[in-house]
């Protein structure tokens, strides 16, 4: 399998990351993508590539323009009003209020965001660009080979239409759903696997039936985003019943959600997609710091199989996980089990 | 002119305010409440009354009752999570987000705020309670005094019926307006002089005819709260016409800030209402360090006049002001101004 990355995610590594109260060291940093690769190579995949430079009009197929103009400038707009820290909100469009866009930098941020604990940096739109680039180059290699993985960071699953947070910005997986799209399939499957809802995911496709989403998570009444991922939410016009969500209880083990798996892949397979994609996040482990599942590092090698069962042209996309030294090995469980399949 | 405080708003002073990227010492600090009495004593204003307990079935006719057991409870289930920092949400139910209430004390922190500034810490609620105290026993005093001034901490104007932020928690002035109408008042008029849009006030009251609330602020487009207080905010269903803001621009200048208010007044003159409530911010100083009006102390004498010369029976609701060392001159001002009339 091929591996597609970009040292560019370096560029973006926010000094702090607004958690309990406190500004602390942002769970999503750079070593993550030095343990998923350090495991890759060790375990013979071999085959790395540089992604091809960002299609943003791509990109626009499933972020509003503005958006991503307002990231691209965020930051210099930001630094410009001589403000000292990282770029953060602190004031935000809730219920009964205006969801018109302001002028000020300070409400542009709340504009657009969906969670605080992101901040955005000197480096972090070309680390984004990069990121995104990496899906894209991977999705174009599964035509030839089958499949490919994506090492994206930042992640990009929590990013809607119109909003960033929860350390994601562009959608890297739905922009990659798009361009299979683009190239003439006319169904794509997108499973997310990753502890956290895919809001911006669902979100994205929420009213297309050319898109199936589907996502395994911890319930949204106890578990990030909160707002998003409950069982109710099928999607909406065209693409309702197209949105399949698994809100799971804290605690939940590994059999018990390789058996939610199950079931979502059955509806995966009954919705005959030309391609899947895959956001993989591996913050279902037991040890991550900021969830509760209860996976061990085997149930991803055995999940993996799972999905290559499927039998069908397959981007994986790398999402969260943040039990540090374990990542690597979790993913490239996921990987080989697919492999192995 | 009789003051109601208390010393329990020392209660409530967070070690942190998100601004800037940054957690720094909030601009909203105990201090404001010293330079203001200090000056008050200083001019002969002697007569300070403790409020009486506050009256929670009052407040719930304001606010959302599982919105006030929140702010009750919100520091007991912040702390019992083991969360280090004070309480502040990051991730909130932004556009097409679900506006259902989490469990988790993380993800109804988001769902109740408007605002991160705003930390909830281990003696806010009892200062919060004691500053609403405030303005409703102060509102008692103006049936026989004709006038009084609520010198309350933490301020209230931008707390919604279920949002909090701003500094703001429960809404003082609203509370009394809302006071005046239980008394037997068949119209009050609720004018806002604060620097920023008084968002949860209209909020609160925009549905209503009974109450007019009339603003003055910072257009939204630059100010905070960034999301409230565009001119064509004019009240729904009944309160139609009965929600009149001014958003005025940077830079704008005393004289033009008191012509805006003499229309303000004017219209306030045409509700023929039973009383009056100011929420009395006075941030709209020039020399306020996070707003952008030019008014000099003198102007405030010279708008206390204006508001003296309406003849109501009213009420002086304590908001912001953050130009710590002339707070005291530019509040005390005003009531001199009224008196003076």
């Amino acid at each position: 399998m091929k591996i597609v990355l970009s040292e560019d995610h370096r560029l973006h590594f926010p000094k702090g990351e607004l958690c309990g109260g406190e500004m602390v060291r942002p769970f999503e940093c750079p070593e993550r993508w030095d343990y998923v690769l350090g495991e890759l190579r060790s375990r013979g995949f071999k085959d790395t590539i540089a992604p091809d430079e960002i299609d943003l009009e791509l990109v626009r197929k499933v972020h509003d323009a503005e958006f991503v103009e307002f990231l691209e400038q965020a930051w210099t707009d930001w630094h410009q009003t001589g403000f000292k820290g990282e770029a953060l909100p602190y004031v935000i469009p809730a219920r009964r209020m205006q969801q018109r866009r302001p002028d000020h930098i300070d409400g542009r941020l709340g504009y657009y965001c969906m969670a605080i604990d992101t901040a955005i940096t000197n480096g972090t739109w070309q680390a984004v660009r990069s990121s995104a680039a990496c899906a894209v180059t991977a999705q174009r290699l599964v035509a030839d080979d089958g499949h490919a993985f994506a090492l994206c960071r930042p992640p990009g699953h929590h990013a809607a239409r119109d909003l960033y947070g929860g350390y994601c910005f562009l959608n890297n997986a739905a922009i990659a759903v798009q361009a299979f799209v683009e190239q003439g399939a006319h169904r794509v499957a997108l499973l997310d696997v990753d502890f956290h809802h895919g809001n911006g995911s669902q979100d994205i496709f929420n009213q297309r039936d050319d898109v199936l989403f589907v996502s395994l998570h911890g319930r949204p009444e106890d578990a990030f985003p909160h707002f998003s991922g409950y069982a109710d939410e099928v999607g909406e016009g065209a693409g309702e019943g197209y949105n399949i969500n698994f809100p799971l209880r804290p605690g939940t083990t590994g059999s018990e959600w390789i058996a939610a798996l199950a079931d979502a892949l059955k509806r995966i397979t009954d919705y005959r997609p030309d391609a899947l994609v895959v956001s993989l996040g591996v913050d279902t482990f037991c040890k991550d710091p900021i969830s509760f599942f209860r996976l061990e590092s085997e149930d991803f090698r055995r999940y993996g199989a799972h999905i290559g069962r499927l039998r069908l042209p397959t981007l994986f996309v790398m999402e969260g996980g943040y039990a540090v030294e374990e990542i690597g090995i979790n993913t490239v469980n996921v990987l080989d089990g697919y492999l192995d399949s």
